[in-house]
C-alpha cells in the first residue's frame, strides 16, 4: 500500500546554514513518523540535508533528480528518480508528495510551492520571510500554513495529513 | 531562422476583463512588431485573448497545450503543441519565449514567472498587484520588470530584446 | 484555426545520405501542401535535411529541441520549442503531428513511432528495412502504413489526412 | 546510498496471463536478490503482477505513474511518483532503472525498450516473440539480451550489474 511521502523542497547552493540546519531536522522528524521523504535529491543545499536527516533517523528517501544520470545524487538518497525533465521535475515533486514542506525560498522553491498550490497541496512554508508568507497567503489563502519551526512543520503535516483521510 | 517569440502567460478561467483586454492589446502588440505569440494555447482567459488580439493583427500564434489533444484549444492558436505533460508545459512555454510577459497573476502564472527566472529569462509583470511585485522583484531584482500598461510591456521588451542580442 | 502539422521523425548524427535525401524532399513536398513541418529540430540528420526542404519551398517549420536553450537548432527553424526534457520530447514530437513519417530507422525513431502509435497516431514508414516494417506493422495493422518513396508518402499522408476529417 | 532498481516493463489492459505470472515470478525474484523493483505503477497487467510478486517477497516497490493521483495506483506500490507526463513518463522508468527487463510486447513496451537503448541501458527480453526479439538485436546488438524464463532474466540481471560496477 502507498506510503505518506512528505516533500522537503528548497534551495540548492543557494540555501543558507540556517536553512540547511531546519532541513536536517525536519528530515529526522519526517523519518521518526514512518514517513517517506522525497526532495529533488541532489547532493547540495536543503535536498542533501533534510536526506541526511532522515537517514540518521532510518528514514526512506527519494530523490527526484532533473537528470538523466546518477552523478549528482546525494549520497543519502535511496531511491533516485532519474527524470531528465529539468525544472519540470518540480512540478513531480509536488505531485508525488502528500504534504509539501518549502524550507526556505528561492526561484525553484517558488516554482514548487504555486505548482504544489495548483495542483491542490497544502503547502507548510518554512520560512521567516513575511514577503514570500504575504505572496502565497494571498494567492492560496487557503492551503497555505505558515510554520515557525521544524516541529511546527511536523505538527503541521499531522493536521493536513489527519484532516485528508 | 528562429524568429523572436514572446510568451504571455494569466489566468485561464479565473482571468479578469481587464487582464483579457490587456492581453488582447498584448497580442495585437505582439504581432504588429512581428514577433510570435506564445501562449498556454487554452480557449479561455489570457491565452485566448492575447492569441485573438495576434490574429487580428495578422500574427502567428504558438499554443503549448498541456494536454495530448486539442479539443481545449484556441480557434486563435496557428501551432498546437500537444505536450501531455500538464502543468510541466510552464517550463516550456517560458523556456521557448524570448521574453514572458506575465499578464494579471495566479498559481500557474506564478509558477511561469519563477521557472522563467529560474532559466535567466526576463519577465514583465503586468500587474498592478503590489504583492506580486514586490515577490518577484525581492527574489530576481536584476530580470524583472514592471509595465503599467500593454504599450509600456511592449517598450520592455524592445529594450530586453536590444539588450540580448 | 489550427494548421495542419506533419511530423518527420529520423535519425539525427546517424542519418544516411539517402535518408537525408528523403527528409529533403519530403520537407519540400509538405511545404508545398501548405501544411506545417515539425521535427526535433536540431541541426543535424533527418530533422535538419527536412526543414532545409521546407524553407526551400517557403513552408513554415516547427523544431522540439531536447534542450533548454537553441544552441543546436537547425538553421532552418522558424519556431523553435525548447522543451528541456530530452527524449521524453519525442512524445511531444508525435502528439503535435496529424501524421507522422519515420525517414529511416534509429532508437530515437523507434521510440517515435510506437508513442505514436500508442497515442492512435498514424504512423508512415519510409524506409526499405524489412525487419522494421514486420515489427510496426505486427505492432498496429490498421495505423502502419509503408512508403517506397518521398511522393508515396505525400499520397499516404493525403489519405490519412481525408479520412480524419 | 542509492539502492539498485531494476525496471520491469510491460503491457497493462492488454497483457496476457502467461506474461502476468511471468511478472509476478520476476518480481519476486527482484525482492528475493535485495533489489527494488520499478514499474510504471498502475492496477493491471506486468505492472501490477510484478509488485504484487515483489511485496510477497517483502521487496519494495516504486510506481512511476502517468497521472497527477493516484486512483489508479497498484495496491502493491510502496512509493507512487505521480508525474502526470502521460507517456513521457516511459523515459523516466527506464532511466531510473538500473536494468530494464521488458516482460512481453506492446506499444507502450517498444517505446520503453527504444528509450533504454538510446540511453546506453542494456535491456533484457522475456519474450518469445522473433519478431521483437529481432528488431531489437538489430538495432542495438550489443545491449539486447534475450531471455527464457524469469530465471534467465535475473541471472542476465547479474551479468550486467556485475558489468556495470
Amino acid at each position: 500500500m502507498r506510503k505518506i511521502v512528505i516533500g522537503v523542497m528548497g534551495a540548492g547552493e543557494q540555501a543558507t546554514d540556517e536553512e540547511k540546519d531546519n532541513a536536517r531536522q525536519l528530515g529526522q522528524l519526517i523519518a521518526l513518523q514512518g514517513w517517506v521523504l522525497l526532495t529533488g535529491g541532489r547532493n547540495v543545499g536543503v535536498m542533501d540535508a533534510a536526506s541526511k536527516g532522515a537517514k540518521a533517523a532510518n528514514g526512506l528517501t527519494i530523490g527526484i533528480l532533473p537528470t538523466a544520470h546518477y552523478e549528482s545524487v546525494s549520497e543519502a538518497v535511496d531511491i533516485a528518480i532519474a527524470t531528465d525533465i529539468g525544472n519540470a521535475r518540480n512540478n513531480i515533486n509536488v505531485l508525488s508528495s502528500d504534504v509539501v514542506i518549502a524550507c526556505g525560498m528561492g526561484l525553484g522553491t517558488a516554482s514548487e510551492i504555486a505548482l504544489a498550490l495548483k495542483n491542490q497541496k497544502s503547502v507548510i512554508l518554512l520560512t521567516s520571510d513575511r514577503i514570500s508568507q504575504t505572496f502565497f497567503s494571498h494567492l492560496s489563502p487557503q492551503q497555505v500554513f505558515i510554520a515557525n519551526n521544524p516541529d511546527d512543520a511536523i505538527a503541521l503535516t499531522k493536521e493536513i495529513l489527519a484532516k485528508s483521510v
